[in-house]
């Protein structure tokens, strides 16, 4: 593929922004296998081969690493724009009915397409996913997933108290179904499996125990959670564990932070927390537009992106909480809580979180969040002329940051020309 | 036209939202000559006509009055998504600069082009518009108004002070050319003109005084300026006009208050200006897309419209601070500032805001933003299963207020099926 290419090399906020990026006008990307063969001025890149190949020409547009969702539940996709509620009664009134229904497979596939259709008609090319507490629920998922190739991450939901029956199993049988899930598609493919107690109030500590034990017997897994992203919920937590010393002790004493560990929010986490996240080499997911959604709070991302002690952070979308798929909306999304936490992100940060941070959080940057040969051929074309307003706008942009931004204010799932999944590409313009 | 009808008949901050709305599931209005004929139950509807008639058909679909943006600044549609600042440095690096362009007739008529259609692309039937200090950029927009019949407010914005040069004039010129303006323009078919000081800030004592002697001379037309959006701005008029009691007494004192002045933005209104907004009859324009963009704060909806001392409220893109000119994208983040207000704003009060809520503000509830005989015929169509994951969330839709909520959480221009402007249909789905 041909045109102009963009990516982060570094983390911006902790290097100058414009090192950081990236930027080739004129590129080229050579895909072999699923993997980038090569990458650079298309001059060069194409000049270099030795054989006849398909170029796929995308003038006018930026082509960017596939987008990473590093917060989604799957589940919840029917009930994006569900009204009134703040997180613990939203619970209570949506999300565990809709999580209900999940209990019919058919269902559980029908939706599963859906999910994965529209991440890919939203550029995203990889996911951290909450599944229900069904185990088929993670297997209609990771079946839809293979049929399109995606690189996946999810897990079945654990809980064992404060949920309806129907949503709860136990520390035992949380743990049997999570093994003989993992056996059975973690690594097989591009699927991973995670480790997903859905938070702290709604597993006992026996529950987190085995979830602790699991991951340590099954290393290379991930864990995915939800920590401190509303204060009731975190008033709640400190009442049901009162011997630990913060929300984030509760998961660390229970053997679930560490590298691979993804926490959801983390909206009010106090510095000692951040600390400890950084100590453990976990990973934070900023979920703004579900935080704005639920009233939750507004994370101030240049206080947790403190160099002093790095945490990795992803963005993720949060559908259900969440109000759109889009990482581009999410994007916008953050840029305004950004500037309720005063300080305004930067598109080229944006774009960090957006692809290479939520691949750093989820410790798999390795292969896939930026452009380099033998990383795997996940990319997401963007148009920033894609509709009217994105066009008249976008005449006046002067840099690929100031059309990376009119992206992140403008853009939904009509600026994605193209969705490329392991060097095909599976979504063309609407 | 038939379908189903939804339409404030009342205002549901001061009464039960649930009476409020009205809900024709199989209705039918009757249009002639841009009026609204009769509007009832198809049966009846249909079976009382006398004569035959083409009927547009929309199943599916939700048929509301024509959406009324009571606050947006056409002249800076091509700098939406300006990163970084805050109002008054937003100001200077964009929008002043923005503005300079439309010294330009040519720049300003395509411009205006491309502002009515997207109002249009997106069921917006009446705007209150601020053009640039250029006469003929108000020129450019009423003919570009007039072309499509819509109902357009606005005027030529008045700065004599703490602008750049070539966006100023005088308390004298800007007063004639307001004045020619108003004779060429207001009422010439359905055209208003909106005497239009930016805001206090950027207008000397002798121009607002000129703006609120014009406004006396000229009755029936409207006044537009901005009020209390951003704590600098506000401490900064303090200083500027040191003999008023608050931001309110400025205008009012200078004759620049009373029924038909829409002051946009109000986010931070003390208690006493409220009541002043109140006796005066004015009305306020909420911007929470602007509000959210610029790090301004969270008007709390619910304390405004307090019934003690009720205040009419419209709901505003204010594009270009504002991150899109769809109304329902701004009712999205209508919610999401709510939440952060600390009580969620639901769709039916959502939909006031931006239909009647946004009529009366601008004291226009006799012509338009409900449905009766006499009424001017603007109508958006709405779709709620515009694109795959409005259509999933509709399937659990119970009622037309949760479609409604819907809309408002994942619409944008696509579920705008058609927009009607006097009785005719001016946009069809993209």
């Amino acid at each position: 593929m041909r045109g102009a290419l963009v990516w982060l090399q570094d983390d911006p906020f902790f290097s100058d922004p414009a090192e950081a990026l990236r930027h080739i006008s004129d590129g080229a990307i050579v895909c072999r296998d699923g993997l980038i063969e090569a990458v650079g001025e298309a001059a060069e890149v194409l000049g270099a081969l030795n054989e006849p190949v398909q170029v796929e020409h995308y003038p006018g547009c930026l082509i960017c690493p596939g987008f990473i969702d590093t917060h989604v539940h799957y589940v919840q996709t029917g009930i994006i724009g569900a009204y009134g509620d703040q997180l613990l009664d939203w619970l209570l009134d949506y999300a565990f009915p809709a999580e209900l229904a999940f209990a019919d497979p058919a269902y559980a596939r029908a939706q599963a397409e859906l999910f994965c259709d529209e991440l890919l008609r939203n550029g995203t090319t990889t996911a951290l996913v909450f599944c229900s507490v069904h185990e088929h629920s993670v297997d209609a998922l990771f079946e839809a997933a293979s049929r399109r190739n995606m690189r996946i991450a999810a897990g079945k939901v654990l809980m064992d108290r404060h949920a309806p029956e129907g949503l709860t199993d136990t520390a035992q049988t949380g743990y049997d179904q999570s093994k003989a899930l993992i056996d059975r598609w973690h690594g097989k493919g591009r699927n991973l499996y995670a480790i997903t107690p859905r938070f702290a109030a709604t597993s006992t500590p026996e529950q987190l125990q085995a979830a602790g034990a699991l991951w340590a017997e099954r290393p290379g897994v991930l864990v995915q959670t939800h920590i401190a992203e509303n204060k009731a919920e975190i008033a709640w937590t400190a009442e049901l564990f009162p011997d630990r010393r913060d929300y984030f002790d509760v998961y660390a004493h229970h053997g679930l932070a560490g590298p691979g560990a993804v926490f959801a929010h983390g909206v009010h986490l106090s510095e000692p927390e951040l600390h400890a996240c950084h100590s453990a080499g976990s990973g934070l997911s900023h979920c703004p537009s579900s935080n704005l959604f639920l009233g939750s709070g507004a994370m101030h991302v240049f206080d947790v992106k403190d160099a002093e002690r790095p945490v990795e952070v992803g963005l993720g979308t949060d559908v259900g909480a969440g109000t759109s798929l889009s990482m581009l909306r999410t994007l916008g999304d953050a840029y305004k809580v950004s500037q309720i936490a005063g300080r305004p992100l930067d598109a080229v940060r944006g774009l960090y979180l957006a692809t290479l941070g939520g691949a750093r959080a989820m410790g798999l940057a390795d292969r896939i969040g930026s452009f380099a040969p033998g990383m795997e051929a996940d990319f997401v074309v963007l148009d920033p002329e894609a509709t009217p307003i994105l066009k008249a706008r976008n005449a006046r942009s002067g840099s690929p940051a100031e059309t990376l931004f009119v992206l992140m204010t403008l853009g939904d799932d009509r600026a994605v020309k193209g969705t490329w999944v392991a060097g095909r590409l599976c979504k063309t313009s609407v």
